[in-house]
């Protein structure tokens, strides 16, 4: 299938890499294309260079945001949580219509310093903006809730005994994403939280993620529901 | 023990049976005592009027905020989360001082209608504003994340196999609280979330929680963290 990822980040190259070996038709969009291949420091959590890791992932193909919506049939949304919104008006409301879009940024904003606060929250959420701002979209929030090397394999912990969410309107877009979430990454337990409203919930369980890294000391953790 | 319990809601009446049946000596102090005993109708939750559960509850007296801080030698706070603030002070910061105040509501405001929102959280928490207000309490926030027979009877679930929280500015505090989770209500799993800051994640954890009990169709649920 073809497919584009918004962001090229850690988020977004885990994403994009696991579905190139997939043998997906993978694009990866960001804001400024000769700024990302330009660039030659490694990133944060030892990733490396977006050229570099491109090297290593000869099948990626690179683009700007609006590029990237074009190319895939569905879009997953992997750019910074603060400039999402930002990002798909360059993406483009027309490139995007009609699309299922797999929202997995978290909205946190770490300009206050440390720990990071929630730039929208408790009577609205990331995942709501962007219904809001692109209603022909179909918007399932997921994956939002672990770090991103568990996202693409959940199994490496506890066999996969562990839980992910699903939040959205559209019925057959949620359990399209649920199919995926099985067939591409693995993942045996997911839960429908509702509609788009309780990606409130799956944002608001960031602070006490973040607070478990810290006292956990790995962010190679997540939870399961016990009852 | 000598034991005040704030509030006579399903919280404070769980908690408070468990610690009367325990051999404390417990009282659960209401905001207007003869309004308390003249209830007849049946509370939320198939609760009895507070004069029937009484009758079953012999051992417990009933007080104001202010009778009931004074009577413990530590104080548990399980009034509605929105009046919390209140409630202590009617409790009044002299019968609070220097004593272990454990934290057990939740800031959820029903005034918008569902879902509830909450009244503080995102850059600050009920159990920060507790700690600024009655700067000579020690305030450990914990047992707010799950069901009220649950907090009493975790062994109930999956042999106890999930998790429970603890946030607190000051350490000894926060330990004797954990062997008070474990020697009251046999609680196995207690994570140290970090100072009272934390009780942001804790009490943010709420919505998702409530979804979840939508999704799951039941309270009795907790999570257990896999790592």
């Amino acid at each position: 299938m073809k497919i584009g990822i918004l962001g090229t980040g850690v988020v977004g190259q885990t994403i994009t890499g696991k579905l190139a070996e997939l043998g997906h038709e993978v694009m990866v969009g960001t804001r400024d294309v000769s700024k990302t291949i330009a660039r030659t420091e490694p990133g944060p959590y030892g990733l490396p260079a977006f050229s570099v890791w491109q090297e290593q992932n000869p099948g990626v193909k690179l683009g700007s945001f609006a590029d990237t919506a074009r190319h895939g049939e569905i879009v997953i949304n992997a750019s910074n949580g603060v400039g999402t919104l930002d990002a798909l008006t360059q993406a483009g409301a027309s490139n995007l219509s009609g699309k299922i879009l797999i929202d997995i940024s978290n909205p946190l904003d770490f300009s206050q310093g440390m720990p990071p606060t929630l730039s929208v929250c408790n009577n609205d959420s990331l995942g709501e903006q962007i219904q809001r701002a692109f209603p022909e979209v179909k918007v399932v929030k997921t994956l939002n809730t672990v770090t991103a090397s568990l996202m693409v394999n959940p199994r490496q912990l506890a066999g996969g005994e562990h839980v992910i969410f699903v939040s959205g309107n559209d019925a057959p877009a949620k359990a399209q994403v649920v199919s995926w979430l099985t067939s591409w990454f693995d993942w045996r337990h997911v839960i429908d939280l509702g509609d788009i409203t309780s990606a409130r919930g799956a944002e608001m369980y960031l602070p006490i993620w973040l607070r478990l890294w810290s006292a956990l000391g790995t962010g190679i953790f997540n939870i399961q529901v016990v009852m």
